[in-house]
């Protein structure tokens, strides 16, 4: 289902090719004006063409709002908002009706829902549909923004290059605002200039690469999210595993902590300059027992590499039911981390919000 | 909330030291004979005392079933089950109240719930809790069996010593089977006794040491999830997290497929010996798209380090806010995931038998 | 909140003088080819300006789907339809901001909201929201006809004319489809004609009646629903109550069960003329315990007359805090269970078919 | 499902006849001192064996909590209760198996789940479960008087006989706070003599008769609830259809509100004699647009005579499939009305605090 949240929900709708695409949220709390400049800012590090990392299809991805504002303040009601599809092109997806393409949703979507699947494109499965929950998040994320919450997130690492790392005790909001407002979001421009070749790499021998996101929110009050089932853990891995080709998920130290003992690993309470309780250490992420502490939330999200490539792929035909070897046409991105980078952000915010709204 | 699911529900209740823990089990199918011995052995493997690697504590573990069997048969209504506490010793923990524990739930939920709520023993933050959720699971499995469904798990690693991984593509379900009957589940017995002897150094030093669950479902059928938001990752991921210490949740290759081109992570289609559709890898983790593809599903957990360690830790007293030092009394495992592995199953079982009947 | 619904969700936006008005359906089951045409009926029967019993406004109330569709097939992905707005005309309604009119949404809207929440025309709670349901409705029945099951209503009564009542036990699937075809929907013509000298009789001294609509599924089968919370009672009770208008829900003899014995009201067990179970009565309208056991359902719902009346009447100015009298301007129905008709079989169809794919 | 709630939600499991019944309370707040002198008044009051209008069977109902309580507080972990079976005697119902007593859920679960089915007593149908229902409303209760909410509720009619109906406007909390701690809930002592009478005439000749509750809750604060699916009526007809034998739930005026002209209906707003603003009446019962207006909630619940009469019934034996003739022994209740009294205080409770905690 292409539905989420409890207190806040959106649903999201729409395909790659078809009319159009878009995202009904209910929930909102009234009175909040939402600065559309904003919203296009984040429209737009998502869109495609922005630069030689991505894809060099135009999409406007101009969000229509049909309900929920009044002289662009919420009323409470829900907020529904369409971006209509310009560039539709499924001549080039026409022969792959028949021949899943490998690590894409074809086959095991046609298995969900039969012959009358629409997956041109990728269809309700395409990464476009990320648009909508990029408006979503930039909604909400100026909602945080009045209980002081920053967000942002980077490239945290690309096939064999790294960024630099959060630092998850003294992460400055400054540094999100900026981030948040990257086109290829990276904290140390040398890691950038890495990670540029390491997609140019991939794209110039028709082949894609991974990614890890990393993201942060600071001033996140602590008591949020409750025990076992919706923690906070639970609740933005829910929503970040909605993100197209996210194949883990992990807080604070995550796996790495796995290594660690637990004299290390543990994050001793002291008190800071301000005399207020902090940890000297964050490997917790921000969340402890699912309940965040108020220490910086960090999350990171694995990406698969690109699943459409341009070398040719073995895969099976499922009208002749003999095996065959396709080649995907079009321009797709080298590195679906990239242009992911607003999406996590978005995914962020939406979850973060719905965690404030259950009070 | 202690409550998961949506066509299959349990809600899960009590802390370490109260009178007792249980779940309510609501949705289950009706006409399923549950074997009560099987479910023992779940409920042993989680059970303390089993070996030097946990804690000698002994808690006998019996579920008393209150409802929803008739002669051992599922009969459409709640199956309720409560586990009494039978040695609570509060006084071990009388001197936390205060002082929260590093890295445990201690702080946050009291920032969360105030004063009231009840942190003995981690009281309902407890891994004690898991309890519940691995006689729930033990019931699930039962009925996934029914479809053919084997699950198990083993220990991925702890701190440097890694098992053998599973192999994603030819996955047989006796090593599940017989996975899924041990105390102590690791693949290769060197590895174990490598295992062994990193949890023992951590045990003699007064530390804990944190490990990854590796887990796996074979003979899922092909359709299971929908896109977006409750796809087979969104689903497990929720349940899992749910878990006491695990901080991060991957699908196949997970976080590694990052450092992967998509030429190696792609999943061929391929007819396999029998001419049926089959993947020549299986790094998507038996998901595309959200939705089961009918190879293995492969899920690994990382856990932290057991978070009460022997050795004295900074923490700030909460009534003179003052920084000052604990010391935790009482025997715990140095490393939660030996016993965590049934848990991780059983999260596993709940959360795909869910999938199953949403049809 | 706007959404309804588990399996099958539905997700209603807009407001009666904004851009457009909608609904994003999800969980619809795959390969299911709609009858557009058939849609359309339903939303003319809903449409104002129908005849001298309706608001004569015109809207032409033209859904535009977005997505979830291929070749007039639902495709599995969440089917989204858009209504534009044409005829708003808000300065019908500018007086009405700081004076709440009697027994509308306004006030509570207010209390609710906040003065941003937008009660122009009504909002979010104008029954113009009832064209999505409609839509909805159109939709979910069409389904349900694979599976036998027929839905009509009609006007029960209308202040003190009322129309013949259903036969509850032997109901005739072609009564139901010619109902459900009508635009002024009523089984004994003669009742109809009473019916219209009720309303034109309130609409003529600027006044407005309320009415009863009576609505049945034949051919449902038996074991649909669960105990206690999500009978079927409880299903269809949690939709009804979302229609603008109603104040009361019953099902078989409904209130008019309490002045009876039990000896009176028990349905008793037989064979029929094809030796299936039957019953002799049906004052359980086909749900007992919660679950249908295969007779018709049968369900009322009571509307309130318009609160729209052209008469003055008292009200309080929320900016002077004085209280006054207001009169309100534009053209109203002056009865809306007569448009209701087709929005009350269209949430029995929603509601169905949610039960029915809970399977 | 016997699970029902959003922000708060309560799981209720047993069956009549098994080891016990008990509900378990998530979402609670926590640093409620809960009274649980005030908790037995509620389970006593509908327990059986209080008076000849009642069956004469005893069974304690003694809740005994399990969690989320320390030293009589909430904690904010789920509040599990237990009440332990101890008058079973399943010989009454041995020969119920295959005849389906009529307007009983037996045919319609036996359809649901099958031969399985425990229907004994009427398994998890029985109006025993009203006891842990009974139990979640009197811990929810005492938190909304936190807020000033009193809740009472009364025997409206049962059969012919009515008592004197709340006045819907100046509804006082002492009058609801007496009839909370009624075993025989009337507001006119003579309307009472009259219902027993009533119910004593259908007792005596081995039938059962029906009765309207008529409950109300006072100084709810206005704006509660949210348009269309999840108003203050959706929320509470929810709840109220969950209780076994409701039939119809209206709320202010409810069906009578369809003999009325708009210029009757129509609540107009004028300014109390402390200048606060209020309704000359209250035909909306407190609820327009979904949503709390701040004046007496007025909510009834038709509940159909006890199908479980003395007197011979027909029913087909399901193993023959030949129509026969049973007679039910054992004792009940004449009119479930009496007893269910407390329970709908309950259910309002329950949905009124969910309503509260959703902000």
């Amino acid at each position: 289902m292409s539905t989420w949240g409890n207190i806040l929900r959106i649903s999201i709708f729409g395909e790659s090719h078809g009319v159009g695409i878009g995202v009904v949220i209910d929930g909102l709390p009234a009175g909040r004006r939402i600065d559309f400049d904003a919203v296009s800012v984040q429209m737009s590090r998502r869109a495609p063409g922005q630069n030689s990392a991505v894809t060099p299809r135009k999409e406007p991805d101009i969000p229509k709002v049909l309900s929920g504002l009044k002289a662009s303040v919420t009323t409470g009601a829900p907020l529904a908002c369409v971006i209509e599809n310009t560039s539709a092109r499924s001549v080039d997806y026409a022969d792959i009706a028949n021949t899943p393409r490998p690590s894409h949703a074809d086959y095991a979507a046609r298995e969900r829902f039969g012959d009358t699947c629409d997956m041109r494109g990728g269809g309700h499965f395409s990464g476009r549909l990320t648009a909508p929950l990029t408006f979503a998040g930039a909604v909400c994320r100026q909602i945080l923004a009045e209980y002081g919450v920053r967000i942002g997130a980077h490239l945290y690492s690309v096939g064999g290059a790294a960024d630099a790392p959060f630092d998850p005790v003294n992460l400055s909001p400054a540094l999100l605002d900026a981030l948040s407002q990257k086109h290829f979001s990276v904290i140390d421009p040398s890691a950038g200039t890495a990670i540029r070749e390491c997609i140019d790499t991939a794209r110039q021998s028709g082949d894609s690469v991974g990614g890890i996101i990393e993201t942060a929110a600071v001033n996140v009050k602590a008591g949020l999210g409750s025990p076992m089932f919706e923690g906070v853990e639970n609740v933005l891995a829910s929503i970040l595993f909605g993100i197209p080709g996210v194949k883990g998920v992990e807080f604070g130290a995550g796996f790495g902590i796995c290594g660690m003992n637990g004299s290390q690993a543990n994050d001793a309470f002291i008190l800071d300059e301000s005399n207020n309780i902090t940890t000297t250490t964050n490997h917790s992420g921000g969340i402890q027992g699912g309940i965040s502490n108020g220490m910086p939330i960090i999350v990171r999200a694995a990406f698969k590499p690109t699943p459409s490539i341009a070398l040719p792929q073995k895969t099976v035909d499922l009208d002749t039911h003999q095996e065959t070897t396709i080649q995907i046409r079009g321009r797709h991105d080298p590195c679906i981390a990239v242009r992911a980078v607003p999406v996590v952000e978005a995914a962020l915010a939406v979850g973060l919000l719905e965690l404030y709204l259950r009070g």
